[in-house]
This record gives structure tokens, sequence and C-alpha cells, in this order.
């Protein structure tokens, strides 16, 4: 029998009513003859408000502790779900991740995962049971409950999915798919049908909420087909897989990104010897703060200037790591600026095309946008500019690359 | 290092704050020189809301996942819990049921211990923690999650009281003590300072909702001192124990109970042969329905009227057994009371005193309160009556054999 793996997030299961909704949609999938096992999220706003209640005990709460808090959410969600399934008369029975095999490292708050062991899963399937399992969470190698970090939910779909070899894992969210632009941005944003990991991963780097980077990667190197899909629509949504040079010609771009969530941070006068950028990236990295983009400019007098961008969360972190690290490499001085958004462009077929970059700084030049950083990969640019430029320059880019017209119109 | 357990119930971790104050009482243990174990409820109404929304989904949830789904309560109490004893600088460490290695039957909802397998309670403290448990649950032989039945919580602070061979198992709770009658319905009731674990059960049984009878039969067994304590203040509560000939000497009746949550079933003209109770009792057994008072009285032309009494919650589930079971025995009808209370007497001294019922029973009909079944054990005496007729009852009852008066006065 094919299994499907499908994944609910916490809009999706918000409520009482909609976990009913879900379990119609679970029963429908295991009546069509398929074996299914569906990963959950947290009730709505529930991981928030145990946040909340432990950080009103102590600001900086034990991370063991704290996930042990956190994965209670799953549980509730989970055990509701498989209450719902049962209720219809389709067996089922929920696993915690620690249940389901889900082995990952010690790092408390953001676990990798290590291997999955799914027998229990396997045998539950085996035994004729819709497996619900709950998402975001592990066990670590010393035993000790784990959370795989925000959006850790699709992670656990998509390594299940690969451990057991499920045909697909579709991913339910609020919206019906992965679109050119964010539609909320842009009224022409259309629907891509399918795209590649590759694009996708970019695009989830750019910004884009709609699947966390590290499933899109972790999908693409286990080879598991993910599908993008409305919880509240039947319509298909987005393929994300592998592409074939036959599918991906003709597509030149596969979709935009406004990021809104990160600063930029700039080292002045940064010595220009060996070394002193390992110095700082290590310390940021140490401390667990995600650098995206990273520009150095051409050194003057033994001396440049070093920027990058990393997410505004971590500002009151940055701060005070910077106090250090400056002094340590001896640069003089350091600023955050905390008004800037990112827009990117994506797409595998730009590779092949040379003029992209120069159209996308031609259209931000003609609406009188400024620069400030650029950065690009082989299928992408992102571009910084001010935060209140953002939406203007996402809706010229998706304009002037032709993606407010249907594909397929 | 001696070894405390702490059981605090739902009201003493109903709030954040609360648990702030039980996380001080808790470092004040430790500090004072203790190895110390902390067994939680889940927070306040928590339980009572789970099951609401799972009661939403289904009318009678599937067993297995309503355990896995109460279990969260438990979970957010205990890391909460875990976080405020770490933020206090004392090394804390929360554990599940399963990971706590209380072993149980597969009985969901009511799940009995089998075994303590305490190797990580006891290697965390070897580590320098306080250990929080998570009460009322535990893990099947068959590896599935469990719960033990209302009131689990104090079974699972015995129990590992017992393994780990604690000096004491202290169960805090929202009154000071064990009093000779409750003390909302009676003004003149006193906290009793010691009592034996014989009469405590008789207590517990006769609806005295202070202790769980289950837990105190279970520290009997085991040797586990109990004291009963206030988690408000600082005062000395009740403890229950073994207690010598020479403790008891002078303590003629150590309480008294109202328990207004049965109701009295009657099966009218019961064929009296052998085997017909047993059929009767068998099959209320296998419902998992407590029966407590059985009477049945002399028969007239080979019938009886058999009556005993079961929990209220209970007469839904009784209703449509009895259909059966009346029919399969022959008897013509049956018939469910639901306005009784039972008015109980409980004193391992009353063995040697033939009066003590002959005085209930008195003092009763002065009050012109009717009697309608009588069940005794050699150390309690209980009265069936009218559920109008309960408080007055239990007041005339307290006064009549001098528990009105301080014994220490």
């Amino acid at each position: 029998m094919p299994i499907i793996v499908q994944k609910y997030g916490g809009t999706s299961v918000g409520t009482v009513e909609r976990i009913q909704a879900v379990a119609d949609r679970v029963v429908r999938a295991r009546e069509a003859g398929n074996d299914v096992v569906v990963v959950v999220s947290a009730m709505g706003d529930t991981t928030d408000e145990l946040l909340a209640m432990a950080n009103r005990i102590a600001s900086v709460p034990d991370p063991r502790e704290l996930d042990m808090l956190l994965t209670a959410g799953e549980r509730i969600a989970m055990s509701l779900l498989g209450i719902a399934i049962n209720a219809r008369g389709c067996k089922a029975a929920s696993y915690t991740g620690s249940q389901a095999g889900i082995i990952t490292d010690t790092q408390h708050g953001a676990a990798k995962i290590t291997e999955i062991r799914p027998k229990r899963v396997i045998e539950a399937l085996r035994d004729g049971n819709v497996v619900v399992l709950a998402g975001f969470q592990g066990l670590s190698e010393q035993y000790e409950i784990t959370t795989l970090g925000r959006g850790g939910s699709d992670l656990t779909a998509v390594a299940m999915a690969g451990a057991i070899g499920a045909e697909v894992c579709e991913i339910y969210t609020d919206v019906s798919g992965v679109f050119t632009a964010d539609p909320r941005l842009v009224a022409g944003a259309r629907k891509v049908q399918v795209i590649s990991y590759d694009d996708m991963l970019e695009l989830a780097a750019a910004g884009a909420k709609i699947l966390q980077a590290r499933s899109v990667e972790y999908a693409r190197r286990h080879g598991v087909k993910l599908h993008v899909r409305s919880t509240f629509e039947d319509s298909p949504g987005t393929w994300v897989q592998e592409m074939s040079e036959e599918q991906m010609e003709g597509v030149l771009i596969s979709g935009t990104a406004l990021d809104v969530e990160e600063a930029k941070v700039t080292l002045d006068r940064v010595p220009d010897r060996p070394g002193v950028a390992a110095t700082v990236f290590r310390a940021l990295a140490d401390e667990g703060i995600n650098v995206d983009m990273i520009v150095q400019n051409v050194s003057h007098d033994g001396a440049t200037d070093l920027s990058f961008t990393a997410p505004r969360a971590d500002i009151a972190r940055l701060d005070s790591l910077l106090d250090r690290v400056t002094k340590e490499i001896g640069a003089p001085r350091y600023s955050i600026d905390d008004g800037i958004a990112k827009v990117s462009l994506v797409g595998a077929g730009m590779k092949s095309h040379p003029g992209v970059a120069a159209d996308m700084f031609d259209c931000l030049a003609a609406e009188k946008i400024n620069i400030e950083m650029i950065s690009t990969s082989p299928i992408r640019i992102s571009c910084v500019i001010r935060r209140a430029d953002g939406e203007r320059a996402l809706r010229t880019v998706h304009a002037t690359f032709g993606l407010d017209t249907p594909a397929d119109a």
C-alpha cells in the first residue's frame, strides 16, 4: 500500500472544529487506499502560550525543561486528532517524537535529527493504524526530550517520509501552494505548479515562509517529494521535487520573496588580516545566530568595512556579543541597522541568462530604490534596501520578470 | 542524604505564582540537606479542560489516545516547576512517568502500577538534581502511555517513595491535614496529629477526599510514612503511619466522613440460588464499576432483595448493564436511588467497644434520621441515609463521639 505523510500546521489544528476537519481529510486519504502518517504541530498559539508561562517564571528558562514543556503542545494536538480519527471508525494511534524514533543531537531548542528509527511507526501501519505523529520533537542520544526549533514539524514530516519510503509528503497550510510572491503583497502573484528543490530552498532562505529551508534541504537529500497545499480546499497545490532539464525549460524565474525580519550589522574599519572574519563569525555561530548575507568591501589603508545580515530577533544578543568581539579584533565601532528589507529573485533559469541581475537592478533604479547590499548565488539575487521600499520593490521585480501573468494563460 | 518525596496537587500548582511558591518550598527542603523528589499533578483544571475538548470530539474517546492527551497536563506543570527550581540556582530535572520507570498494566484510564524501575530517578538524585516527577501517569508493559485514574498522583508519590526508600512522603494539599470531619461541614472538627494506615484507609473508603484509598493501601504495604499537610502554611499536618498499641490507646474514634457521591441500587426478588450474586458483581467488575456496600436480606419464597452502592458517576453505565444482568438472572426489576448519602465512623478503638454501633444508631434516631442500609467492618460503621439528612447526620455523629472537643485541650 502506498504511504502518504501529511503534515498539518498549528492553524490547521487550531480548534476542535478544525481537528475534526483534518480527521475527515485523513480518513478520506486512508479510504482511498493509502497508509497514512499524519504529523501535527501544536494547536494555534499553544507553543507561544507555554513559552509565555515559562518566561513569567524565568527570563532564561532551563533549556531541557523548556523542551519538556513545549512538547506538551503537540501531544495535545496529536491525541485529540487520534481521538477524532478513531471516532470515525478508522483505527489510529498517536506517537510522540520519542516513541516514533526521531533521534536528535542534544542541542535543546534547536536539535538536529541524527537518525530515524521508524520501527514502531511501521509496525503500527502494518497493524492497520493511521499513525499520528507529534511534529517538532525528538529524543536525544542521551534520552532527553528535545525540540527541533521553529518550523520543526515540517522537518519531522519530511524525515519520517524519507525513512519509511512515503510516496509523497503533503504539507498542509493556510495558503494553497507556493506563489511567485506573497499574494498579500502582490495582487498578481500566481501559484507555482512545480518547483525544484534548489529553487524552493533559495526561496525559503530568501524569506518565503511557506517551507522551512532545513526541511527542503532534507527532502532534496533524501529524494522526498513534497506537495504544499491548502488545508481548507481540495485543489492541488505546489509540488516540490527533482526537475528534469525539460521541465525546467522556459522557466526563467520561480519566484520572488521579501524578507523584513533581518537587520544589517556593519563593523567599521576592521583590520584586514587573516583570521579576523573567522573570529567574528565563529563567535556568532557559537551563539547560534544565523548570519545570512555577508559583504566585505575592498581594503583601504589595511582596514575594511564588514557587513552582514542577521535576524532582528537576535539584536539584543548581537549587541552584547559585538561589544566584546570588536574589542578583540580591534575594530573601532559597529552599527546595527534595524530598518532594512531584503528582496530576492529566485530561479534556476537565470543561470543561463546573464542579464537577469542587471534587469533587477535597473527596475529598482527606475523606482528610485537604493540598493545597499547585494548577494548572489547561481540561482538567486538578493538586494538589501530600506524597509519602507520593500513592498514597492517586490512588486516592481515581480512585474519586471513577467510573473504577474499566469504562465498557462 | 535522607530522601523526601513531596507531592503537590493541582490547586497547589494552579498558577504560575503558586508554582513559584512551591519552588521556594522545594528549595528550602533541599537546602535543609535532603534529596528531594517532587511529584506534581496538572495545573488547576487542566485535566478537566483537556477532557472537555476530547468529549467535544467524541462522546467516548479512544482510551489510549485519551491517556496520551491527559498526560500533557502533568508535563506542563512539571516542566514549569523544573524551570522555577533551576531559576533559583538549584539543579532540577523533570521526568515523565514513563521516564521515571512507573510501569503499569494496560488498563487505560485506570492503570495499576505493577513495578517501579527508579534507575533514572536515582541517578538524577546522585547527580545533585531535585527530581520533578509527573504524577498520575505511567508506561504499560506494552510501552503505551497510561494514566492511573483520579487521584493517581498520590499513588505515584507513595510508590516512588517506597521504591527509593524515602524517609517520608509529604502530601501537600489545600487543607492542613486529616480532620475528624470535613471542617466545611462540621465547625468543631479538629486536625488529627497521627492516624494509623488502617483508620486512614477506612476514612478514605468512606468518602474522605484527602487521600486516595489506593495510595494509603500502597503506603501501608510498603511501610511508607505519609505526612499530609498544607501547601499554604508551614505548620505540621497529619502523619499517617504504623501505630503501636500504646499510641492507639485512648483513641476510640479517628474520624467521620460523609459520602454524597454514591447511589443505591436495589435488585428486587433476586432468585436465591448459588452463583447469582457472583453473576451480578462479576458483570460490574468487568465494567470497572466500584461497588461499595453490599446488603442482602434474608430470603423469602426463594427470592431475596439485593442492594449495593456504587458511584453516581456510573449510573448511566449501570443502567444499561443491569437491564442485561437482571434478565440473565431472572430478577423482575431493579431501581437506582440517586438521593442517598453515607455517613461513617472510623476508629481502630471501636474493636474493643461493642457499644459504638448502638450509640451511632441511637444518635441518628434521636435526630429522626432513618437508616436505610448498614455495613460494618471491625473498625468502621457506615449508614446509608437520605442525602438531605447527610450534614445533620455527620454533625450529630461527630458530637456524640466527643470529637468536637480537641483531644489535647
